[in-house]
């Protein structure tokens, strides 16, 4: 017996469990070349929403009637690859299976014994090469500036606010719970934070922490919070578009406050990218991030879901902001 | 007997001829280290709206009362400098005056019998500048890449086009009269020109002349077209924030489609820049310029008014779209 969870219908706005379903299949069966591999930790981020809808970006759509896929943490139960033995663990974009195949060639060893398999997914992996390309390559944070950060308290933002401070800036967070804010602060050392939820003028209380203004924002979230936080740049301030959650459910066109004046009066920067786009440099970016994570100046975090059929809710919860740090579900 | 052009009162939407006043002033008395100037060709350009309202902008505002003031080639009528000689032709950041006084080191000459006084407030002067530096240093042009500009047929547009068929770019420029569209492809080799106001829809028209997509758009209007053309653009586009002319005279805060969206699934780039970010790079530019003028690769064309008290009506043209190439005031 062997479960699969597939993409039943496309979302119209927020995804709820009903555009998945769990559906049997068969065993698989494992060939020359191939492992034969189980999940055990599986990843679950805000890009794979753009997935689900039948639009064009950067990744093609997923297919309806077809397994959801994604980052997973997995561990070899049988190998037909040289590389690979029983027992080893490796990383992919797997589909959301209790047992799959893949070939030797679409696997990378992970070891477990310098971190959490779970920071492959997370501070050692797409999300935290993510902050780090994205801060450090188009922000070019200097020591003295001030960087905010929204989506702070997400598997990105507390890496951007981490790096940010490693390099000597005013670490400003955005985000959505009091305990997102206090974590931030206390347990991260960020020099300011800001509940948006509770906060009616983000701007205002954007300028009473960012008295200098602001010289880079790594926006995870765009709409109303961007806004606010555009109205505050500096003159040659540098915005980075990694994410824009608050518009990922969106069921028209989003409008806002057009922003090409802002950027012209202030000649400042807005880039927008996929890690992806740095693949070449990720031998780079995981080898900083590593020495960083091992001298205790990056701290990371997850919140964990358990059990292989919680995938879908712990991918709605994203779109919740219920998640501290990075989202993952562990399955047995 | 003297005349000045001051600031009235500041414009509410678009500016009109009530908004400046003629008025009469004594003679002014030059002092050792001056000169005495009296306007040849007086620029009119639409950064200068931003200067008519009182709000926080990349340059002051004018004060009620007090001259307008923009780039002027004048005459020195007498010297009381080292430098200068009675005869001589000057430019600068000037007040709109029949006759002033200037310091010696406000002015720099500028050679007529290198090309007409006119050029060095267009082609070899701030416009082209504007145009050389965001083009190549912003947009970075590769041979065989689209290029859209808006405002094509304006002082800074004509030049970005010339600039990017030089580079080996297809061009594609979009302004306001049927007029303008024959020049920019008769007369200048653009590759083709959208007329805004008689194509209803600009995306599927960029889209026809654009079949391999927009990889640089240098925007000098903003608005409904810029949303026309960011819709058209490739993966690893540029956007060049010059100018938003079709915003300035707004009275409330202009509203649209957000971009960023689309600026992320898209790994574009936009940056916004005043020509003065390269002040340091001028000499680079006016030589490639006046090389390319010297050798017919660059082309310039005037929209020119006659006579000081028509300052206000020239200025207020540039909002109708009727100047093709730079509009410039000849003073007698």
């Amino acid at each position: 017996m062997n479960k699969q969870i597939v993409l039943k219908k496309r979302p119209i706005g927020v995804p709820t469990v009903s555009n998945f379903e769990v559906i049997e299949i068969s065993a698989p069966t494992i060939r020359e070349g191939e492992l034969l591999l189980k999940p055990k930790v599986v990843s679950v981020d805000p890009y794979m929403r753009g997935r689900m809808s039948d639009a064009k970006s950067y990744v093609a759509p997923f297919e309806i009637g077809k397994p959801i896929a994604g980052g997973v943490v997995a561990e070899v139960v049988e190998s037909k690859h040289p590389d690979f033995k029983a027992g080893d663990n490796v990383i992919g974009s797997f589909p959301w299976q209790e047992v799959f195949t893949a070939k030797g060639s679409e696997a990378s060893k992970v070891d477990g014994s310098i971190a959490p398999l779970s920071y492959y997914l997370g501070i050692l992996g797409m999300p935290g090469l993510t902050a780090y390309f994205g801060l450090l390559d188009i922000g070019k944070p200097q020591k003295g500036e001030t960087v905010v950060v929204s989506g702070a308290a997400g598997a990105v933002g507390i890496v951007v606010g981490q790096i940010a401070r490693i390099h000597g800036c005013r670490v400003v967070g955005i985000a959505g719970e009091q305990s997102k804010v206090d974590y931030l602060m206390n347990d991260l050392g960020f020099d300011a934070a800001i509940n948006y939820k509770t906060e009616s003028n983000i701007a205002g209380a954007l300028a009473t922490v960012c008295p200098d203004g602001v010289d880079v924002y790594f926006d995870n979230v765009g709409g109303e919070i961007s806004d606010a936080v555009i109205s505050q740049i500096n003159k040659g301030a540098r915005i980075i578009i990694c994410g824009q959650i608050s518009l990922y459910n969106a069921t028209s066109q989003p409008v806002g406050p057009r922003i090409q004046p802002t950027i012209l009066k202030k000649s400042a920067l807005m880039q927008g990218f996929i890690v992806s786009n740095y693949a070449s440099r990720f031998p780079e970016g995981f080898k900083a991030l590593a020495e960083w994570v091992g001298s205790g100046q990056l701290k990371y975090t997850n919140t964990t879901y358990h059990g292989f059929e919680k995938l879908p809710e712990a991918f709605i919860a994203l779109f919740e902001g219920k998640n501290l740090g990075k989202l993952i579900v562990e399955v047995k």
